[in-house]
């Protein structure tokens, strides 16, 4: 075993929740960090979180701290994986339960505090050094938010209420990292019964655009069988 | 709070890995539950697991876990959920990071140890009475793997190397807990790519079917986009 910094206890095990917070803006997909000052970390960049409550629920420890980091609720989290490496963290035995968390990228005013340097959004695909196991836990996440967009809704938590398939298409694009066939995206996405036409069309264009809503904004599964 | 037996400091977790290990045998979906001695869950049944160890990963544990109670390895695996409520365990906190196993139903044999009185496979749609929170585990898993079979090919690990259509069709109804269409679950599954035709027949029918085999017995997300 390395060497670590700090005392614990044999069997004693500290256990924290660590935020993977996506957007989607200016065409790329975007995560939260916040850049670390203690040692060995210093300047290094890490997800958001922090050591559960002795007190508190692991799922209500990451409603927590995804509100006081970005002053959201109400969208989607979902409990990624739990990361459970021995020599994952240099300070002892500390077990991350990581949550994904999708949200809108207007009216997010990150917080930081005292206890970081900065606090900032990162292209997925250009992240700087990351602190502990946090580029495995990155990649994991992208990987899992890829799947889960090709056999669930969850994308209502990216869009606006109101978007056209334009805009739609184009959050699929960034999440997958591919360009998709319009006409064959439409027809797809139609066919799923996930949204349906508003009554509206997209204002200040030439064109007006159709623009949808998801039929429910709750997580729900496309069944193929 | 409610009163614990037992001494814990605060802030000390302990971390245990749960394992909800899944077979399909005399159409039924099946679990395996020990029985426990220790109070006050004395003659409940439990879902097996244990404390990880010092020097363990979660994921290491859950597989130690699942060899020692099956004797199997190379079966599907996942991670399912960490529960983490603050009352979940009488004798101080526990997280329970719990797993699911999918496995073929010959050649297992169940291993107890001093610790149990019993161990034994149940129907999921009718279990005793659970031990902590198994019960809510118990749900959670049924609908994960209920999801899950709509858009991943996790099924091979239930099936033998070769199996006819019905036998799958089978083993989908026994999972969703419904009957499907013959004709239309035929032509689905046909269309998805994950399954193709063997050079083999069933043999001692009077109308020998067509078996199949998985094109990857590995598993793969069913794309719909």
């Amino acid at each position: 075993m390395t060497q670590r910094i700090g005392q614990q206890n044999k069997g004693d095990i500290k256990v924290a929740v660590d935020l993977i917070i996506f957007t989607v803006s200016d065409d790329s997909l975007k995560v939260i960090l916040i850049q670390m000052k203690k040692i060995p970390f210093t300047g290094k960049w890490a997800f958001p979180g922090g050591l559960i409550g002795d007190d508190e629920s692991i799922d209500n420890a990451a409603k927590r701290e995804l509100k006081e980091k970005t002053g959201v609720a109400d969208v989607y989290l979902e409990q990624l994986y739990t990361f459970g490496d021995v020599e994952r963290d240099p300070y002892g035995r500390v077990v991350s339960v990581s949550y994904f968390a999708l949200i809108p990228s207007e009216n997010i005013n990150l917080k930081t505090i005292d206890k970081y340097f900065d606090i900032g959004w990162f292209d997925i695909t250009n992240l700087p050094e990351l602190a502990y196991d946090h580029k495995k836990i990155a990649a994991y996440a992208l990987k899992r938010l890829q799947w889960k967009v090709e056999y669930a809704n969850v994308v209502y938590s990216l869009l606006p209420r109101y978007f056209s398939l334009t805009e739609m298409q184009k959050v699929y694009e960034v999440i997958l990292g591919r360009k998709l066939d319009r006409r064959n995206f439409h027809r797809k996405v139609k066919s799923l019964g996930i949204i349906k036409p508003a009554n509206k069309k997209q204002i200040g264009k030439h064109r007006p655009a159709q623009l949808y809503e998801f039929s429910s904004r709750k997580p729900r599964i496309i069944a193929v069988l």
